[in-house]
């Protein structure tokens, strides 16, 4: 197409409400419009690399046997009840009402949709296993959405479900998922990305995976051995080896520290490390409101997600609360006293021998805490954050990093979580009804877009993959439009490169070469074809290849075999 | 792909809540499975015909020049409040809170996002002019959503938008997208559908058409001139020439007609024909609440969207109420009393000479009443429905004909509606700032899809062109999972076909011949090919093709030359 028709303004300065290089370059290369906060409009640019990102995962997905199928955004609060959902999801979940007064909501993911579709379809145990997906929009009500296109209220995604009779199909099922998630990262011109164990979170089920990314802009942290091949989302990860510090017992003895409520100010008063000391953090159940008291290694921080799966119930930092019978400030398991409190200790405070923690009692702590002789045999649950001075939990080196990472696709084993709380039945070869297994299996199109440009772009360019890059080649001719020579040469070479089924952008402006060569960064066609007059005297094009340090010169009469052969090598 | 596989089960009989062709085949041949009113699944089936029609829809696009672009469904208030549509569109428009508060709506079209998006971007003359188009999610609060695809809620549509500097670019583009219609029905099998001239309603604008497939199932009314081209929406039909039949001018008289509310019961009491009689009809202004008092001749029916549109409000029948001081049942032109009344004359009173009337008085009428001498000069307005018997406007024949018809598309002309009321600008060759003159352009692909099985389907049938059939060749072997012979053969000719880079539907289930056809027949493929022992005793293959009346008898050594060529013969 002729550029002066494209629609989407280029800017020339970095767009201040952007902080990442993805959200950046997308507004500055005309890319998206912001309509609201977390919703924008794909500008002609974005809707092409989009149309490509979601054809190749729609092959990726036809491989695999996968059905195409499109489910409604629009759900009832009814179907949603069928799972219980309705009732747990709140605040990303949007409800409102139709014309009617009957309530809905805005689908953020269709598992009760699939679940309802598949219950009337899938009654004997021949039909299965099958998978169906769908590209398709969806809306989560984010509290607070950024960056551009990683996290946004209203986005397209591909979401996958397959159904089976036994947990071995299952197993193949998600592996071929996982094959062919690995393809679609690698055809997108991402191929670090890496699956990671992860939790299971508001889906329920037995295992997950999520795809990261690593990189700076990403909001997950992630855990990888640089050892071994163990990675896993930081929300999940473990550690089964911990150092002790203390070994030797000591009595125990209650010790004045007066106005020492913060473990920083114990610590300064005592002159003891951390590692001595036990912090005590205090929750609030969403379930019952009643206080959640953790006990943990004071160089150690909470893993909030661990915390919430093993309680079952959601939580919030509990302020003081004179009704609650807790000494905030002076918390220690020695004689503690909270009324209704679910107490816990974390694994870091296992074979500890001589600790130091509050008394339950106004500027008092204890020292010398032995758990089993002082408070009795307790239950150790792993609810800490893995660091970076942790044992790998696989080959058991101090090897871990944490690196930032944006999730860039999911699969989960949901097993028969939906299909047992909707009711959705098969009969098996013995006539005996059963619930199916499920996979699900997701990836959102608009965050892949804007992945890539955090993996490949820089501040000035886009770099797209030619998989994906929203023109096939760039011709850029200068002085197009006071030239006829050079018009005439520029369109024809339009014209036979369209010919030859490729998809090409004209930059037919009056600009000087500066401005069209810096937008040209930005729209990143794999191939750009430069057109001027001190090259054309010599019978040449100057062609720049993605990924080539130096331009090449090229006769006008190989060009074209030239770039049938590029191009070869590009999408190989 | 295998057919034990294919999500979507088939049903022998006809599915009792489907009153349209196209519905009960929908859902007999498993397309479709609903999930709430007017929200439906597409199953694998119907998906593949979807991707199909989306496919030449967007191939017509691209080859007018017209940029694909995504924009969101949900939109704020505050977009729908700079064209004013937010408070005046009620009901279909389904409007609802986020998490912090903000109202939102669902989009049912685009206008206000794309008047929004491109106000930034096409700043001056030079970028003009240019259209936009998305194919996208739309919610519409239907309050009666039916039969099935034909009319939903949630639904995918094909919108676009120009936008010009002057009328003749407008009129240049809405040509463009005028032929671009008429090809994609000729490419999705109903080269039938007509443009019809429609209402502008609330979309505002000077001038649409709507494209029509004339058939039972249709909610419009249709007028088509058997002798020239004119054709019109019943709602924006008109005639310009009228009989008149009462010539004879006669003295005024009041007479006593007891009883006689209405013009049954007055036709009957004086025995006079319906021509020489004034009806009275009396709506309720929704801007003031005051009453409309029409006049019309008792053989016509009003149009309400002609009324509607010349009184510039939304009207509902009025009941009677004491306060309006009007005597319903009796209400005439002459001596009409009525407080704060708009009386409207129809243009079918124009002329005539001597009529009958109410009296505005108890049980009383007037005969011989001529307007001009016994009410003074009144402007006659066209606010009647056009019928059979009326001349067309165009050749002025009595030829016209009435037929319901399903919109399959709309195009209008929008003018400056929407780039004043939203403040969008240019600046033209002058550097004078210009609101710049749009059109839109819809096409609903479900509807779109459903209607061509109102064209083509029977009631076991449904016949898809070859363009948009969900699969190329469905492949039925006669005791497939009985015989290895025939198994062997039928494989190798699923390969071979699949390897041509066709789509291929293979038969694989233990089901008797009778099961296989009637299923073959719903999902429509153009070529099924039969594999039978008997046949291939005689080396050959019975073909199928679509339209032909008998199968064919292909020897196993020409099949694929014969699909090849058939093939192209189809898609043609």
């Amino acid at each position: 197409m002729l550029q002066s028709k494209l629609l989407g303004n280029t800017q020339k300065e970095w767009p201040n409400e952007a902080t990442l290089k993805s959200h950046g370059l997308l507004i500055k290369g005309g890319y998206i419009k912001q309509m609201a906060a977390g919703i924008y409009t794909l500008m002609p640019l974005a809707k092409k690399v989009a149309f490509k990102i979601e054809n190749i995962i729609r092959e990726e997905m036809n491989s695999i046997g996968s059905q195409e199928i499109l489910m409604p955004l629009v759900a009832t609060k009814k179907l949603w009840n069928m799972s219980g959902r309705y009732d747990a999801i709140n605040g990303e979940l949007l409800k409102f009402e139709d014309r009617t007064g009957t309530k809905m909501v805005l689908s953020m993911t269709h598992e009760e949709a699939v679940v309802f579709m598949a219950m009337t379809e899938a009654t004997s145990y021949q039909k299965y296993p099958f998978s169906v997906y769908q590209i398709q929009t969806k809306f989560r009500d984010e509290a607070r959405s950024r960056g551009g296109l990683i996290r946004v209220r209203e986005f397209t995604m591909k979401d996958a479900y397959s159904f089976h009779t036994t947990e071995e199909s299952l197993d193949q099922t998600y592996q071929e998922y996982y094959d062919a998630y690995n393809r679609i990262y690698k055809r997108v011109g991402i191929p670090e990305v890496i699956a990671v164990a992860s939790d299971t979170g508001m889906m329920g089920g037995s295992a997950a995976h999520e795809y990261m990314l690593l990189c700076d802009a990403g909001e997950d942290k992630i855990v990888v051995c640089k050892d071994c091949n163990y990675s896993a989302n930081m929300e999940v990860a473990y550690t089964d080896k911990i150092d002790v510090f203390t070994k030797k017992e000591e009595p125990l003895e209650k010790i004045y520290t007066p106005g020492t409520k913060t473990i920083d100010t114990l610590q300064e008063y005592i002159k003891m490390p951390k590692e001595s000391l036990i912090k005590a953090v205090i929750y609030t159940r969403i379930d019952t409101s009643e206080p959640v008291v953790v006990f943990i290694r004071a160089d150690k921080d909470i893993n909030e997600t661990k915390l919430t799966n093993y309680l079952k119930t959601d939580i919030i930092p509990r302020k003081a609360e004179e009704s609650d019978n807790i000494t905030y400030g002076f918390v220690g398991p020695v004689r503690f006293h909270g009324d209704n409190a679910t107490v816990i200790f974390d694994k870091s405070l296992q074979g500890e021998m001589s600790l130091v923690a509050g008394a339950n009692e106004e500027d008092y702590h204890y020292k010398g805490i032995n758990i089993k002789r002082d408070v009795g045999e307790v239950e150790y649950i792993d609810v800490s954050k893995i660091n970076e001075t942790d044992y790998c939990p696989k080959c058991h080196k101090k090897s871990l990093t944490i690196s930032n990472g944006i999730e860039v696709g999911n699969i989960f084993k949901l097993g028969t979580k939906y299909s047992k709380s909707m009711g959705m039945t098969y009969l098996d070869e013995n006539g005996k009804s059963q619930n199916p297994i499920m996979g699900c299996y997701g990836i959102g199109v608009g965050r892949l877009m804007a992945s890539v440009l955090e993996a490949r772009g820089d501040e000035n360019a886009t770099n797209w993959p030619a998989s994906i890059a929203p023109f096939d080649i760039h011709i850029l001719p200068i002085d197009y439009a006071k030239s006829d020579e050079i018009k005439e040469v520029a369109d024809r070479l339009y014209e036979k490169l369209t010919c030859m089924g490729l998809d090409i952008l004209l930059d037919d402006r009056n600009k000087n070469p500066g401005v069209k060569f810096a937008d040209a960064d930005l729209i990143g066609a794999p191939i750009k074809v430069i057109v001027s007059k001190r090259n054309l005297s010599n019978n040449v094009f100057e062609v720049k290849v993605l990924g080539d340090a130096q331009a090449k010169l090229i006769s006008l009469d190989e060009i074209y075999d030239f770039i049938q052969m590029t191009r070869k090598e590009l999408i190989k």
